[in-house]
C-alpha cells in the first residue's frame, strides 16, 4: 500500500507549512510551464491545447503513484521531438490522424512503462550507456533548435533530420518574415541573457532575493507577454507573423486513442524507445534531487507512475509526458516538499487554460520557437563529449555514432545505432583481451606484469594472466596466444594460467582449454591453473574437464610457483594441495 | 612465395614413395567421392554433373593454395543443404535460374573467403561458438536426413524445413513406391552395417588388413553398383523407380555466373554464412589432422585456398565446396602425404565423369538418398548436446535455439539465432556479475570469499570483489549493490573494491564509481580500490577521476587492509603508498 501509493507516506503528516511551500513552488512552475506546454506541443506538431492538457491530469496521476517528492512531470523537449518523429511516419502534422497517433503513442508508452514495472524490466535502461544518452540528448537538442529556426524565420521549411531540414531552410530563407525574425531574435537574446543577467539586475534595482528569483523565472513568460503586446499593438499577425491561433478554453476532454493494430505495431518501437529515454531522464533527475534531501526514489515505482501519467495523458487529449529536468530543479529550488506541488501546478495550468487562452492565441510562433531554442541549448553537453573523448575512444565511437545518426537519420536510428555499437564494441574489447606474463613482487605474495614491475620469475615456470573471461569470442585467440608464448619462452616446463580475471569459462573455452592442455603436453609442458574463482570452479567440477586435465589448480599464484619450483628442482615431489576458491 | 603457394614447400623434395602413397589415397577417396558428388548435387537440388565438376578443378585450386597436406575438398552435406536453401529462394529447383544461382553462390562464397583472407577477417568465425556450431551441424544432419526420405519413398514431397517437409511427406506417403523403398532401405541398412561390420567380415574371410580396409571404404560404391545392377536386370526404372538420368560425359565446362546485382544482394547473407560455416568445418578438420603429424595449418591461407576452390567451382560448372570431414580422414588414413593426392583424386573423378556416366545414369535416387542419410547420421552429436546441457544452461540455450530454428525455420535462421542469442546471453551474464565479500586466508596474503573459506575480516573494513569488468550494462546495478552492502554492514568505515577481475572501466562505470564514492562519503564511509590492473589504471589516470576520487589505490588487498586497519586503530596515520599495477 505504502509502496504502490507513496502519497500515503506523507499525506497524514501534511502541515499548513508544507502547503504554503508547495503552493509557492506551484506558482513558479506554472509560470514556467504554460509557455513550455504550448512550445512543446508545437515542437511535437500538435495543437497548443495538447500541451496544456498534458500538463493537467497527468500531474495528478504522478502525484498519486510517484515516489519522488519533487519531480515535475509534463511534456519535455526530447520526448516531444520523438513524438513528432514517430507520428510523422503515420500522418501529416496537423491532421486528425497525426493527433490520434500522438495519443496512441502516449497510451502505448504508458502501457510499456507499466509493463516494464510489472515484469521488472527496468534493467533494459542499462543498455543505454552514459555516452550514448549524453550524445543522444546533445544531438537531439541541436536537431530541436534547428527545427525551430523555421518559426523564427517565419518560413514553411520542413524536415525532421538535418539532411532534409537544412536544404529546406536554405530554399525558403529568401522568404524570411522580418517581423518574425525580429520578435524571435529579440526573444531569444532576452531569454539567453535573462538566465544569468536578469536576477542580478533585479537585485541591483532593489528587489528582495526571493522576488528577484521568482521574477527571473518568469523571464519566458515576460517575453511571451511582451510579444503578445507587440502583436496586438502593431497588428503583426496581419503582416505575416504566424501566431498560435485559437485555443479552445475548456477542461481536458476525454479521449480514447484509436486501437488500429497496424498503427500500434508501427508505433511500438518508437513507444519503447520513448519510454526508455523518458524514464532514464526522469529517474536520473528524481534521484539527483532525492539524494540532496536524503529521500529515496524507487525506480520500479517510477515506471508505474510515469506509465500512469502517460495513460492519463492519452485519455485526456494530451501527449507523451515525463519528468522534466529544468522544471524539476525549479520546483525543488522553489521549495516544493511533496507531490501536492504538482497538483497545485495542474490547477494553475487548468486556470490558465480556461481563462488565458484568448491571450495566448495571439502569441507569435517565433517567440515559442525562441523559448524552445533557449531551453534546449542548455542540453548540449560539450563537456561530457570532451570527457568521453579523452577517456575512451571506444565509448566516444558509440557516442559519435549516436550523435551523427540522430542528426542525419533521426532520433530512433540514433538510439539504436548507439546501443548496438556500444554492445559490439564491448564484445570487441573482450575478444582480444590483455595478456600479461607475471612475476612475484619481491617480499610479497603478489604477482604482477613483468613489463610494469621489477618482479622475480622462474625460468621453468611461465605465469600468464589473462584479463578476461574465457568465452567463445576469445577462446581460439587465447588458446593460440598462450601456446605461442609457452613455445616462445623456450625452456619452460610449466605454464600456470592465473585466473583472477576469469569470471566465466563457457563451453567453447572449455574445449579450447582442453585443446591447449593437449598441445602443451605434446610439447612437453605441464599446464596448471591458479586462483580459479568459486563459481568457475563449481562449473568445471560439474563437467568432465578434470577427467582429461591433469594439471593442478592452486589457491594462489604464489602457491603455484612455490610448489612447482620445488618440484622442478626435485626437492619435493609431493603433490601440492589443489585448494580452490 | 612459400606462404602464398604452400606447394613450393614440399614439391622440391617430392619422392616416388610420396607419389605411391598419394596415389593409393587418391584411389580410395575417388571411390568414396563419386557417389558422394552425385548425392550432394542431388541434395543441393542440382543436376548430378554439378557434383562431379565441383570435385575436379576445385581440388587443383586447393592443391595450389592450401596449407593442409591432407584436406580433401569437394561438395559436402551441410554446404549442399545451405546451397539448396539459398538458391531455393531465387528460383525453383531444377530450373536454369536455380543452377545459375548456385554458381553465383559459389562465386560469392569464393570472393567472401578471399576478401576475409585479405582483410584478415578470419576472427569473424569466433562469433560461432562451439555449442552453436555443434547444434547447427546436428540439426542440419537431421534436416538433411529428413529431406532424403522422399527419395527413399519415391514420392514428390517438398519443403526445406521440418514444418513444411513433414506434412508434405505425410500427404504423399500413400504413394510410396515399394521398389524405391526396398532399394533405399536395403542400401541404408547395408551402409550403416558396413561401417562397423564389413571390415571384420572381410578380415574373417581372409583378406589382408590393407585390402579389407580398402574394400570396406568401397561399401557405398558397392551399394551403388548393386543397385544399378538391380535397376538394369529388373527394369525398375520402368516401374516408377526414379533414377539419376542422363549425365553428360564431358570435361568441366567453362561457366560464368550471371552478375545480376539484385540476385547477388539477395544471396549475399547466405554466401557469408556458407563461407563461415564451410571455413570453420574445414579448418577444424585440417588442424586436427595436421596436429597428428606435427604439421601446421595457416588459417588465413586456408581462407585463400577455399576461396580459390569456390571461385574455380563457379567457373567450371560446379557448386560450393569446402573441406569434408569424413573424406579428409579417409585421405589421411589412406596415407595421403601431400595435396597431390587431391590432384590424383581430381583425375579419378574426371575419368569417372568421362567414362562411367552411362552407368551412373541408371543409379536409383533412393540409393543416393540412403548414401546421404548414412553419411549425415554420423554428424548428429548427441554426446556434445548432453555435455553442453550438463556444463552450462546458458550455452545450452543458445545451442537449443540453433537446433530448433534450423529444424523449423531453416539453416540461415538457425545460425543467426544461435550467434545472436550467444552474444545476448554473454551480455546477460556480465550484467549481473558475481560479487563476493572477501577476507584474508589465515597465514597468507590471499583474500577469498567469506562464504567459501574460513577467513579473517575486520569489522571496520568491507572488502568487496566484483567478478566482472565495470561497464554500462552493469554499472548502475553494481553501484547500488555495493552501496547497499556497505550500508547493510553497519559499522564499516572503509569499503575496498578489489579489482582483480575488473578488466575495463568504461565511461558509464566511471560516472557510477564517482557517484558511489559520493554516496559512501555522504554515509561517512571512505571508498578505496585495490589490485587495479595496469591498463585500467592507465585509463583512469588519463581522466579526471582522481580529481574527485579521494580514496586510495592499493597494490593488493593485503596492503589495503594492512594500511586501513592500522589507520582505523589510529596506530599509524601516514598515507600508505598507492602502488599500482
Amino acid at each position: 500500500m505504502r509502496r504502490i501509493f507513496p502519497f500515503t507516506q506523507w499525506l497524514a503528516t501534511y502541515s499548513r507549512d508544507d502547503a504554503a511551500s508547495d503552493f509557492v513552488a506551484a506558482i513558479i512552475v506554472t509560470i514556467m510551464l504554460v509557455p513550455q506546454s504550448l512550445a512543446y506541443a508545437m515542437l511535437a506538431g500538435l495543437p497548443p491545447e495538447a500541451g496544456l492538457y498534458a500538463s493537467m491530469l497527468p500531474l495528478l496521476a504522478y502525484a498519486i503513484f510517484g515516489s519522488s517528492r519533487t519531480l515535475a512531470v509534463g511534456p519535455v523537449a526530447i520526448t516531444s521531438l520523438m513524438t513528432a518523429a514517430a507520428a510523422g511516419k503515420i500522418a501529416a502534422a496537423g491532421s486528425g490522424a497525426y493527433v490520434e497517433a500522438a495519443l496512441a503513442l502516449a497510451a502505448m508508452s504508458g502501457l510499456v512503462l507499466v509493463a516494464m514495472s510489472i515484469l521488472r524490466l527496468g534493467f533494459l535502461t542499462d543498455l543505454l550507456s552514459h555516452p550514448v544518452i549524453s550524445g543522444f540528448i546533445s544531438a537531439s537538442a541541436v536537431l530541436i533548435a534547428a527545427t525551430q529556426l523555421k518559426y523564427i524565420l517565419g518560413v514553411p521549411a520542413s524536415g525532421d533530420t538535418l539532411l532534409k531540414l537544412v536544404p529546406s531552410l536554405l530554399e525558403h530563407v529568401a522568404q524570411t518574415n522580418l517581423y518574425s525574425l525580429a520578435l524571435g531574435g529579440f526573444a531569444l537574446a532576452f531569454l539567453l541573457w535573462s538566465r544569468r543577467g536578469l536576477m542580478p539586475l533585479l537585485r541591483r534595482i532593489g528587489f528582495a532575493p526571493f522576488y528577484a528569483s521568482l521574477m527571473a523565472k518568469a523571464g519566458p513568460l515576460a517575453a511571451v507577454l511582451a510579444s503578445i503586446a507587440a502583436v496586438t499593438f502593431f497588428a503583426l499577425d496581419e503582416n505575416g507573423v504566424k501566431i498560435v491561433g485559437a485555443i479552445p478554453a475548456s477542461l481536458p476532454p476525454f479521449t480514447l486513442p484509436s486501437f488500429d493494430a497496424a498503427i500500434w505495431l508501427q508505433l511500438l518501437p518508437a513507444a519503447i524507445l520513448l519510454s526508455l529515454i523518458g524514464f532514464v531522464e526522469s529517474v536520473s533527475v528524481a534521484q539527483t534531487l532525492a539524494a540532496r534531501r536524503r529521500e529515496r526514489v524507487d525506480a520500479n515505482q517510477e515506471l508505474t507512475a510515469l506509465g500512469a501519467a502517460n495513460l492519463t495523458a492519452a485519455l485526456s487529449g494530451g501527449m507523451p509526458v515525463t519528468g522534466g529536468f529544468s522544471r524539476s530543479v525549479v520546483n525543488f529550488d522553489a521549495g516544493a516538499r511533496t507531490p501536492l506541488a504538482g497538483v497545485f501546478t495542474a490547477l494553475g495550468i487548468l486556470l490558465a487554460g480556461l481563462y488565458l487562452t484568448p491571450l495566448f492565441s495571439l502569441l507569435p510562433q517565433a517567440v515559442l520557437g525562441a523559448t524552445i531554442i533557449a531551453a534546449v541549448l542548455g542540453l548540449i553537453d560539450l563537456a561530457t563529449i570532451k570527457r568521453v573523448w579523452a577517456y575512451s575512444k571506444a565509448d566516444f565511437t558509440a557516442m559519435g555514432a549516436t550523435i551523427l545518426m540522430v542528426l542525419l537519420e533521426g532520433v530512433e536510428a540514433g538510439i539504436l545505432a548507439g546501443v548496438g555499437l556500444s554492445l559490439v564494441l564491448f564484445i570487441w574489447r573482450t575478444s582480444r583481451p590483455h595478456i600479461a606474463i607475471v612475476g612475484q613482487v619481491p617480499g610479497t605474495e603478489q604477482f604482477r606484469n613483468i613489463n610494469r614491475h621489477a618482479v622475480i620469475t622462474d625460468p621453468d615456470i611461465l605465469c600468464v594472466r589473462v584479463d578476461e573471461s574465457l568465452y567463445f569470442v576469445n577462446a581460439h585467440y587465447l588458446e593460440d596466444a598462450i601456446y605461442d608464448m609457452a613455445i616462445a619462452a623456450g625452456t619452460v616446463k610449466h605454464v600456470v594460467l592465473m585466473c583472477t580475471a576469469v569470471n566465466m569459462v563457457d563451453s567453447s573455452a572449455l574445449v579450447s582449454l582442453e585443446s591447449l592442455d593437449q598441445r602443451l603436453k605434446s610439447a612437453g609442458i605441464a599446464f596448471h591453473l591458479s586462483e580459479v574463482k568459486g563459481p568457475v570452479m563449481d562449473a568445471l567440477k560439474h563437467s568432465d574437464f578434470f577427467v582429461h586435465f591433469k594439471g593442478k589448480v592452486f589457491l594462489s599464484q604464489f602457491a603455484a610457483t612455490q610448489a612447482l619450483s620445488r618440484k622442478a628442482k626435485g626437492a619435493d615431489q609431493t603433490r601440492a594441495p589443489a585448494i580452490i576458491d
